[in-house]
């Protein structure tokens, strides 16, 4: 717990990408557990703000808008995961720039507004993929993309600028999630799919591993990363390696249609690598978190979900 | 010389922070060289324009105003100099953030209108300071402060970005710098004007050595930045040690007032790094580059600059 910030009677937090995968979880999460003052902001509303969420329209390159929102609301945290998450085009979308720039905005009109705890989306992709069987935090990073360069880059000023200008920060680096409301063309969102509209599912070997999380488990590490005191980088992860071939393999039994999932029908990229998987020991002992939903149950649910839409 | 931009019938740079103290110098040489023609911007005019330099205003914290300027004037070089220089206060201003983000914003816009090559201002800040007798471009770098983490986060992302987007980019690390017009409040402007005065002026047991260039030469070696096909880091200094108490001396006898000159009279900071100095050899190799003024006549020249002031 944080000593002086939770001695206020009200902790109030304002989370950007509110419309976004992660962000709409998040403001369920938030919403259920009934402790904070939440305000969602995002360019356009989110579809299904839950009770108790309030909803405010901010463009984010808007420096003065940004500024003018935080002096009304005045957040004591800011939980930021506004960012380009567009499949495949956020790796080496120019407009990684905008969201590093926006990012540092943001950060600065939240303390010049009185905010004391920031946590922001990082990624695995800032990590050296060539390293450990378990990635750890203090591990070495070495960002191979533009979409990690980015991420890496406003980390190293976001902990200077913490430490200077004197807030709170944790870093939230995402690994691979699932579940219901997914964006189309990933993973399991893609396979999934597929099943759903009886289409064969041309995959790779899959048998490179990698750690996955139910989106509603990344959302509660968000917030357990709001109500810690962790001053830090923290994974976001089930710690456990699962092959590609696997999640396939579920979603086929699940579907019962496991006939149409066809491993090794695509060729392995060349440059994959055999394992990404989080420790997730600081996750666990000091933010408190542990997941919720078993991967089956998660894949299981995930498909209902995209039966629901086909 | 760049193939391909050498070509084209005119070279066309974009200067920000022209009104500074580098950028009213880089301005001069440039339209002394004559193959340039030069768009000056900063928020207020310079106020010494050279002949054939137009001045833009630009709040670069504006987006649209920056992407604006930018399809307007559609330069093939940015030469980015505009920072926080305020003395004493740039180590940890909070707008080190504001300064990072207007330069991402400014790289885009440049990029997506047309442009071709990028030099921007680093510094010495951005190396570990304990390390080497000469710093190397490719030695180690620990930034110490939140100014050196923001170039240090800006360079890194930067060179992401060349590489993606497709321009070429040059980054100069500037070291120490004098010269006429220096902002009060710096080393030698503050012994100069104390002089002029006819005060007597404190200074420290000045053992400490440091590398610095008169800021006619930082200016000439951006220009040479920007007229290579050098794409990486390079330094900009002279290449030679000098004690602090050195800098003193000469501009104690250049003004016939050596006695004010006052060595231990304040005490050495505890944290004073012994030396930190410039390895040249890019400099001078790959970018073609040599000072022109030494340090004797450059001090008797910024010391003759004061007096006029007085």
């Amino acid at each position: 717990m944080l000593p002086g910030i939770n001695e206020s009677v009200c902790m109030k937090v304002l989370v950007t990408g509110a419309s976004g995968f992660i962000g709409r979880n998040v403001c369920r999460e938030l919403s259920e557990c009934g402790s904070w003052e939440t305000v969602a902001a995002s360019r356009t509303a989110p579809t299904d703000l839950p009770a108790g969420v309030r909803f405010e329209a901010v463009d984010l390159l808007d420096s003065k808008a940004t500024r003018d929102l935080m002096l009304r609301e005045r957040p004591t945290h800011l939980l930021h995961l506004a960012w380009n998450a567009t499949p495949g085009a956020f790796w080496s979308a120019p407009d990684n720039l905008d969201w590093v720039a926006s990012s540092l905005l943001l950060m600065r009109a939240f303390h010049e507004a009185g905010g004391r705890r920031v946590v922001i989306a990082g990624t695995c992709a800032e990590y050296d993929w060539k390293e450990e069987p378990l990635l750890r935090e203090d591990g070495a990073l070495r960002p191979a993309t533009f979409y990690g360069t980015a991420k890496d880059s406003l980390r190293q000023l976001a902990f200077s600028a913490a430490q200077t200008l004197g807030f709170q920060l944790a870093w939230g680096r995402v690994f691979w999630l699932y579940g219901p409301g997914e964006a189309p063309k990933r993973l399991v969102s893609d396979i999934a799919a597929g099943l759903v509209a009886n289409c064969p599912v041309p995959c790779t070997y899959g048998v490179q591993e990698r750690d996955f999380l139910h989106v509603r488990d990344v959302a509660r590490a968000f917030v357990a990363g709001l109500e810690s005191d962790w001053c830090g980088a923290f994974n976001i992860g089930s710690g456990v390696a699962t092959a590609i071939r696997d999640i396939a393999g579920i979603l086929g039994e699940v579907s019962g249609k496991r006939d149409l999932i066809q491993l090794g029908a695509r060729p392995t990229p060349a440059n994959e690598v055999p394992r990404l998987v989080a420790d997730t020991g600081i996750l666990r002992e000091r933010l408190g978190f542990s997941p919720t939903v078993n991967l089956r149950d998660g894949l299981a649910e995930t498909y209902a979900w995209w039966e629901r839409q086909g």
